[in-house]
């Protein structure tokens, strides 16, 4: 028997369970070639990927040592006697097999994995490896197999009383696209229900939930939540106190890092999360450009069919708008920037960034026209009127007071240099991933105040020296790495003799 | 700046790095989307997972903590200056996403992908996501390209004034396939020269090196091992010191407990290693059965194919042939039970199993084949002479004293348990897996002397009540593991009435 012992490592995602090399009652290289142990006690059992240790000061002889993670999974006090067992292999580790062996799986199959997914008994390496595989072969009916799993291994949400209740989503990759922040308050403005959870930024500078903290409170429970819906009509806040589809945020953390996005997982993600929250009706944005998620137009038809065949499939009534994604929209890249642009917007500033502007509208208009009382094109005049008069604005501020002020006083990071143009010539592209990643280096959205706060947008004329853009920062390490990564290279292409700067 | 620490936590083969969560130079929270840093000090770099530390008594605020392995890769001591870094990705990063996104990739694609395992900048993840999207989709191009690529990254043996070095591999699954032991001798015996370096078990119950190490000392550096093949013209050592593709282990190593297996993955693992190992001439003893590694003759011929086509590429001589995989080759499953069947089978004795023996033979006779002095057809007979007259026998003794004495007496284990038919009837099959499982949760290979006695061998008839096979092991949690396995299913399908015991 083994003493049960919290760790103080956090190991992400992953269960890790620790055991120490001098251990007399298991000899601890016999777990290692597996690498995987089942911890078990009083009937609890847990799955962990397997360290050994050789500092008794991190671990004594007679104990078993859980990562952060893994010890509140397991539920049990330190001191707890455990003991140790081979794992029985996942249910689901057949189907997982033959899904890497290049077949088609059915939807039981999806249920078990996505099951053992959720429940955190796959290692990163299986997570991968199932992403990988699903990736290389994977038919419209397997999508929409893995979208039911996915959507039912959560809790679900229901909206008692309201037949439609939408929702937008934008399929990401493209900095600065701030526009539910608009389009939720012209919708709820208008009178249809969009109760909308929004995530924080895993790899990117800032998610909705970022930036709305910067205005208002947005960890809000579910009871709450539903009180603000009920008296506003809408919401903006984070989804983090409600666990829908569990198994795609596993997914997610193994998928970002690695950098792979498959068409078939990002439909699966997007929809089981929307069809668990409640949705009725969804409109997704699409925006295509060389440095965006989807690439060519080819790209954006194939994918919009997938969507729309698993949301038919699932009852959400759905419709894909494609949006141009060859640049940033707006000017700010990070919480507080993209925070102001929202606002400029909604207060229909003279130096509002019309994109901005212009998208929030098309998206909204696109939703109200699922408000079987309008006529049929009549949602972007709507939605227009809706914003110029200032109601929309008057709903933000609604929402803002029910959920209460933000946490903490947000302001823009006060280490900043410019980045200059180094010809004249005019600005030809600018690369959507690399500022992302710039402006994440400068520290957002930990830093909300961190970011990037765009000069220049495609089009624009520029003369040599003249500021492309300003990085902001507030912690003189992460000012150093951002202006690091923009010294070599810039993001912007400028067409000057023909040659882009970059 | 950071100081450098030691963290006694072994992570496998994975780089990990520690951040401590009130780290102040650093924002921890800020790496922990991209799950990777890097370590940078005098001209050293190292990319490293990170995992974030809570407790300072792990590690102090102003420190930064390397696992053993990483500790050990970087070569700088405890307090050194150390900074992080956002690592750049590694160079082969584009060519991994081409292989996850099902394209072709040429030779110098591959070489970057296996430079960067073989020097530790992927992660796990990254491991797995390459091995499942090359099982997804290679063609044969691309496996030598692969072969191509693992042979060069690492050391390579030459063997002068030697112009035909053969060797034998066996793809394995099949416990008790231990005729390497038999072969050497043989081959040496004849006078062919054969320099076999062998592995130890990582997921199976015993490697040839293990098993060798019951007779004798196999940790051999190159010198002595180059002096002992001048002397016998042969050796049974662990490959170990010799750093030969070291990509493929660190492949194997996220390849095993995952348990996939790629055709393509076993060509260029088996045939890099043999070529950095200088071997002219090779035969590959290829089982194929219902619980094999190659389950089909089918497969087993496009297999084959396989290794012939990139052989012939390499320039390396070959030769595969099929054999009986449909149960373990002679009794004894564990290092010394598996050691006293091979002893057995030179000393000629009675007792000796049959299968072990005439297997041995066979494979020995196609290897003294490659010998040009050797009449077409004449190998097996040759073999058998040697055998006869105890030639082999006293080339394993040379061998056995030219490598010195094993480093430990090992015995077998205290602890059995007899596992018995629970009908009359005939032996059908032996799930091959299955008893390798047993063997290795009994506490093989670490005690060599735990593993399994096979009493009945496919073929035998039995009555209820009579032992199949006998569990070995020393130590009491290891014993209740094996024997709970067996409990659950023996691995023995015995007809009687028809219905198979399992």
């Amino acid at each position: 028997m083994l003493r049960l012992k919290r760790i103080g490592i956090s190991t992400s995602r992953e269960n890790v369970a620790f055991l120490s090399r001098a251990c007399t009652s298991y000899r601890a290289a016999a777990f290692e070639g597996q690498e995987k142990v089942e911890v078990v006690a009083n009937g609890h059992r847990l799955v962990a990927t397997l360290n050994l240790v050789n500092d008794p000061a991190i671990l004594p002889p007679d104990c078993l040592g859980l990562s952060e993670q893994a010890f509140a999974r397991f539920g049990l006090a330190e001191g707890t006697a455990v003991r140790l067992d081979h794992p029985h292999p996942p249910k689901s580790r057949e189907g997982l097999h033959a899904k890497i062996a290049g077949r088609e799986l059915d939807e039981t199959c999806f249920r078990a994995i996505i099951e053992d997914i959720a429940h955190h008994r796959y290692g990163k390496v299986e997570v991968a490896a199932f992403l990988v595989a699903c990736g290389s072969f994977m038919t419209t009916a397997e999508t929409l197999a893995l979208t039911r799993a996915m959507a039912d291994a959560g809790e679900t949400l229901h909206w008692p009383g309201t037949p439609l209740v939408v929702d937008k989503h934008c399929i990401g990759g493209i900095p600065g696209n701030r526009t539910s922040m608009i389009v939720v308050p012209i919708v709820a403005a208008h009178g249809l229900p969009m109760p909308k959870t929004s995530s924080r930024a895993i790899t990117s500078p800032a998610g909705t939930a970022d930036t709305m903290e910067v205005l208002a409170n947005v960890e809000i429970d579910l009871p709450t939540m539903r009180a603000i819906v009920a008296e506003a009509g809408g919401c903006l806040v984070w989804g983090g106190h409600v666990k829908l589809s569990p198994a795609d945020d596993v997914l997610i953390s193994v998928e970002r890092p690695l950098n792979i996005d498959t068409r078939e997982q990002m439909v699966a993600s997007i929809l089981s999360k929307k069809k668990a929250a409640g949705s009725t009706h969804l409109v997704i944005d699409m925006p295509v450009g060389p440095s965006a998620k989807v690439r060519t137009a080819d790209d954006a038809a194939r994918l919009r069919k997938l969507f729309e065949y698993v949301g038919d499939a699932i009852g959400l009534s759905l419709r894909v708008t494609i949006s141009d994604g060859t640049q940033p929209v707006g000017r700010g890249i990070g919480p507080v920037l993209e925070a102001r642009d929202v606002m400029a917007v909604l207060e229909n500033r003279a130096d509002a960034p019309a994109d901005l502007r212009e998208r929030s509208l098309a998206l909204a208009g696109r939703i109200l026209e699922f408000d079987p009382a309008l006529r049929g094109g009549a949602g972007l005049a709507r939605a227009r009127a809706l914003l110029d008069s200032g109601a929309a604005l008057a709903k933000m501020q609604q929402i803002m007071a029910l959920q209460g002020p933000p946490p903490r006083l947000a302001r823009l990071g006060g280490l900043s240099r410019e980045i200059v143009a180094d010809q004249d010539g005019r600005v030809l592209a600018i690369d959507c991933y690399r500022m992302a990643r710039i402006a994440r280096l400068a520290g957002a959205p930990f830093d909300p105040g961190a970011g990037i706060d765009l000069l220049k947008k495609v089009g624009d004329p520029v003369q040599a020296g003249e500021p492309l853009y300003r990085i902001h920062a507030e912690r003189e390490v992460e000012f150093r790495f951002a202006c690091g990564l923009a010294a070599e290279a810039s993001g912007y292409a400028v067409n000057g003799n023909g040659k882009g700067q970059n």
